[in-house]
């Protein structure tokens, strides 16, 4: 195995080889390519593998004729100044460490959502970190006094915002399995999304939103952000990839709320077309998981300033000097 | 060997698994393939491989933003009300047993189509069952007389409805053979068919509409169903899928007559798609074979749980409420 | 290897199968694939690849409600009555003898075309069989005075009609291979055309169209018949099929004089779409060679009559009851 | 391994298979793959696979009835009169030998654009050269005096034209590298570009434009011809191909500068598809990395000679006479 320190990564696909090796040691051959390639999601897996083709068939316009030598990749997102678009996502399962993954985030200056339910001990680590950007997304829980209890929680570990992956009210789905978690969360009308989001001053965010009737519904209940996603093909096999509907709820709700997505960021130029579609910044899931795999909070560390230095240089060659402002134009019709 | 029950199962692809194992075991490996797998169909295969094909293009639209936790399954087809709209299809030689399957329909509540001709001994155990929802389905016979006698046969088995696959008028191929069974069967002009509709009381079927002018012409013979189907790929190579022309077939005839599909439907998601493109139920053939191969009628019963259950959950992630009222809003365009 | 006489293939995919032994004996596996298989034609294959795919593409519409149980398959084409609308192309190479391939075509009551130049052995001994139906197909030589004689060598042998080859003009390619036979062939302006054309009272062909530009010429100078056709990919690399500019030739040029086809088809569904499109016939070259190989004489006669069986088969499912009026309406636009 | 001399070859197939050799005894088999295969450009390859793709998806329509049986393929671009319009790419690395390849291009009559930086030793071997046809193209360094410098330097060399790959002023990039090579080298305004272009009264070509955007600001700067371009896909992941840019570029300044291509151009029927969609001539890199390897200058003139073959015979078949007027009716719409 490499011995190489995170610092030493040139690439993302190096890092990816690297957490490949990590996790093959691990959990074995089959789950780590499940974290670190293809072919998951729910059922067939077709929700999954249509978030990289999407992003794929998008092309990009070069410019290079201007004097764009320095870029700005800071923005605003949930009124937190990051220092990059790019957010970390929440991820299931055992596969990070959230103290070192937060650390990660906090050393490029960027938000870590964290998925629940999450094991307490880590919760706890996660209250102690100082200076933290972290995001608590909540499952939709049946139970409304619980779920007033987990938002009280959230608060108190010193949240930024406070979200709920709406996209998981039905369970989640693992490959070809038809049966789900057993559990007891539920899809929410409008009225009841309102009352939720009046529990708390913090900013609001659902998660899993593919149609421009639901963000309008969000909209209409208070909401401050959305993130575009199909939850990595786990909600529903053969739904649409963020990057279809993301033009059409940016262009709908972008001017009210904070657009995020995510689902299949693997490069700069992934970034770059999402901003350029609508979105003010994007979530990666299983990037994270390698860069924390191959190196700890220093590779997370690592994979975002990576990731940032492909973004500045797509938005170099296509002539973009600020993450906050991506012209459509920059993408072959 | 898998020693699990057929309740236990938690997923189609698990019990097409075990399907495969016991008909590798009871015909080779190359039949198992044949019924577990791809590549069927006649000639090139091409009508075959069409459908499932066509239903992966489509994509669904998630709605999560109402309180849809419950959804309703139940529906009237042929005059038979049915706990879930899945039927079986009828399933040509010896990979099932019909006293079984039948059996596992009546379990969870549905419709068994039984294809002619079947050995005499099989057609005496199915007479025996009592409460059991069957149509039979007959080939289009040159000998009227001969026809007839089947149709009173039929009648006599205790039938809720009488059908005939009209498709098989040429014969049938096997994957790349140019030459059919022999046999005497034959295309019937619409005056025929309607003296034929007129040998009984019971709701009469046509099975292999693939289009909107023989549709047309079903209505015109006082048919009172259709399933749109192209005999998996058995009928014609190079045909359509039923996917490719049920929108239009349904909205022309859809408010006169029951219009069912089938082909390629794998998944509850399939199930959706058809209903929003028009069929008020589907078929399953070789998922049928699957189940009773797995289990026997506990077998079929389970598969049909889990697609009933799988559908269910499609329905919520995309709000709706009642499979009698599905709206093609939720595929994307 | 299989003992079957050639009257017991059930199939076309037999047939190729036996041939392709009997090649791979003969010339070794790669020059049997040639011949059997794929990936021929000039330079990158992808004339010769379009072929099959743009047949592949169409799908047919299939109709059930009528009473065409027998079909009419005889048609005329270059004045001469044939049994069925398919003939043979002209092949190159030692692959076929002509005598037996002729045979053949005489036993199913169809044209032999055939290409020069050939071994004066096989010339002869084509002369010398009787009642034959054979179209020459001739070289764009440069020299005029050899042209003639050769025109007036093919009269004297007893064809019905007399051809040219025009996509030859450059010299034909192999594939991969930049550099081309030596020859001294050349194309003719339309001028040169028409005195060609006036040797011969004979009908005239040209075989290689595929511009409406180019036919519309052809009718210019007194053709009585085109063959749309791209060599099976040896004439140029990148071009079109047969199949995708043979509507357009076909509406223009149709009413005025035979349009034949090839180039790809392998089945009775290709025939019956090439018909669909506006061909008065199509020929086939590969699956010639595989009935010749497969059981000589014989061999070819019983390929095509699976051919002719295929197409009933496709016309009474698509609801054609001659093939001399075969609606477009019948291909799924 | 073959021993046969550069002029026997007799197809580019067998210079690339021969390449592949010697490559791969020189640097092994990976490298060697990268030079005659697939599968390189920056990130995910993506650039560099359109550039095939783009002009495998572009068809060509015959034309016949002529007298076209000699074509004329010379040009004049940037002044310089050309036997062929098809010129050799600049070439990074230390894939080839200039002197060697510039003799090839003397031996075929076109010109060698020339990739800086170069071993001085080199360079010096190339000024030596008499009778050459060179064009220098610069890196674009953020340092203006040294910038001059080298412009000053071409001019000595005896270069017929001068140019600048602005394309890679953010570096350029190795496949699944995030990372670029360390550099000065900046983007240009166009008011710099404009200072810049004064300093030689030589032609000045800019390489690497892909938007019509640019094409105009080089037009407002005084350049004399473009070569569009994506660098072979080492500039920017995810770029369109020059192929998919060329019309409306040529289209928007090809009557005012010299509109050249580069990117994936391997047979003749790929250059006269680029002359069809606009552009005045082609630059081969690859190719000639081939023939250099496969036979030093007379591998490099084999390969200029077989693809000037292709091309003419492709021009004949498509009808056309002279390269300098290539009308896009030639191609499938």
């Amino acid at each position: 195995m490499s011995e190489k320190s995170p610092n030493e990564f040139i690439s993302i696909e190096e890092i990816r080889q690297r957490a490949l090796e990590v996790l093959t040691e691990r959990y074995g051959v089959k789950a780590a390519e499940n974290y670190c390639g293809k072919g998951v999601g729910s059922i067939t897996g077709s929700s999954f593998k249509r978030n990289e083709e999407a992003l794929n068939e998008i092309r990009l316009r070069t410019r290079l004729i201007h004097g764009i030598n320095e870029v700005d990749t800071t923005t605003n997102v949930l009124g937190v100044h990051i220092n990059t678009p790019i957010l970390v996502a929440p991820i299931a399962g055992s596969s990070v460490s959230y103290p070192e993954v937060i650390q990660g985030c906090n050393n490029v200056g960027t938000v870590c959502l964290i998925g629940y339910p999450q094991p307490k001990k880590t919760m706890q680590s996660v209250a102690e970190i100082t200076d933290k950007k972290i995001v608590w997304i909540i499952k939709p829980l049946s139970d409304l006094e619980e779920l007033k209890s987990i938002f009280n929680a959230a608060e108190d570990a010193g949240c930024q915002a406070i979200g709920m992956d709406l996209d998981s009210a039905a369970g989640l789905q693992q490959y070809t399995h038809s049966s789900t978690w057993l559990l007891s969360w539920s899809f929410k009308p409008v009225e009841e999304l309102q009352e939720i989001r009046s529990w708390t001053s913090l900013p609001f965010v659902i998660k899993g939103v593919l149609s421009v009737e639901d963000a309008e519904q969000c909209v209409a209940a208070g909401i401050d952000a959305l993130v575009v996603s199909n939850h990595a093909g786990h909600a529903l096999d053969c739904t649409q990839s963020a990057v279809d509907v993301l033009p059409e709820i940016a262009d709908t709700v972008g001017r009210k709320v904070d657009v995020l997505m995510d689902g299949g960021i693997r490069h700069g130029t992934d970034i770059l077309k999402a901003l350029a579609l609508g979105a003010k910044g994007v979530l990666v899931g299983r990037p994270t998981i390698w860069g924390y795999n191959a190196g700890g909070a220093a590779g997370v560390a690592k994979l975002f300033e990576l990731l940032t230095q492909e973004l500045t240089r797509a938005m170099q060659l296509t002539g973009v000097s600020d993450v906050k402002d991506v012209p459509m134009s920059i993408l072959a019709s």
